[in-house]
């Protein structure tokens, strides 16, 4: 089982990995078989070609950053966040929990993102 | 699908109980085969009975609050909290994340506790 902060630096990777819009970065956190269910409810993602034009699609626009500590347990973590997205030069904000889990070799075998698009807001 | 006021209104419903010992209240919010696995990683409790002596163990010490925005999404939700626990007239505080999924009623069909007890702190 990875460490606690083996998954926390697996989180602060991937947040600044969004925020840099660095896709081969954010793939290689995932394991081969990783899967993304952004937001929960919507279609999951799985296997490296998806989750590659999953993030290319999202990641131009996205700023994220962390709001509260990451709170891991077994092998799994939460993390609070206020994602920020620039749309025709204006910003929307949106808050989110991301929940993903690992494997042995701390790799992310699934990464769920709770939020919901009708609380979007021009505010943070 | 229950609408996003009606899982906000559950969770607040099961902060406020969780504060106030109400485990009779607390039971009534889940489904009769929920389950409840907290921490993450650690034993799932299900059924009722189970779900009674899990509560009525650890309820009496604790006070709850939400610290963050309720992230509805699909039929699930995740909400950021800080955890109060009183032992032996000493306070400790705990960052959680619960995540919960609903069924058609709005019941709880499952409640997942994020957090690590190597992380109790005696300050906020």
């Amino acid at each position: 089982m990875p460490t606690p902060e083996e998954m926390r630096s697996a989180i602060e990777a991937y947040i600044r990995m969004m925020c840099d819009s660095d896709v081969d970065g954010i793939l290689d956190l995932y394991s081969d078989d990783g899967t993304a269910e952004d937001p929960v409810g919507g279609t999951i993602q799985g296997g490296k070609d998806e989750l590659r034009k999953f993030y290319a699609g999202t990641a131009p626009s996205l700023q994220v950053e962390i709001t509260g500590p990451i709170r891991v347990s077994g092998h799994e973590a939460a993390v609070p966040m206020l994602a920020e997205l620039t749309m025709n030069d204006n910003k929307l904000y949106l808050d989110v929990i991301d929940v993903m889990v690992f494997d042995d070799a701390g790799k992310i075998t699934s990464m769920r993102a709770f939020w919901n698009p009708a609380e979007m807001r021009p505010t943070r």
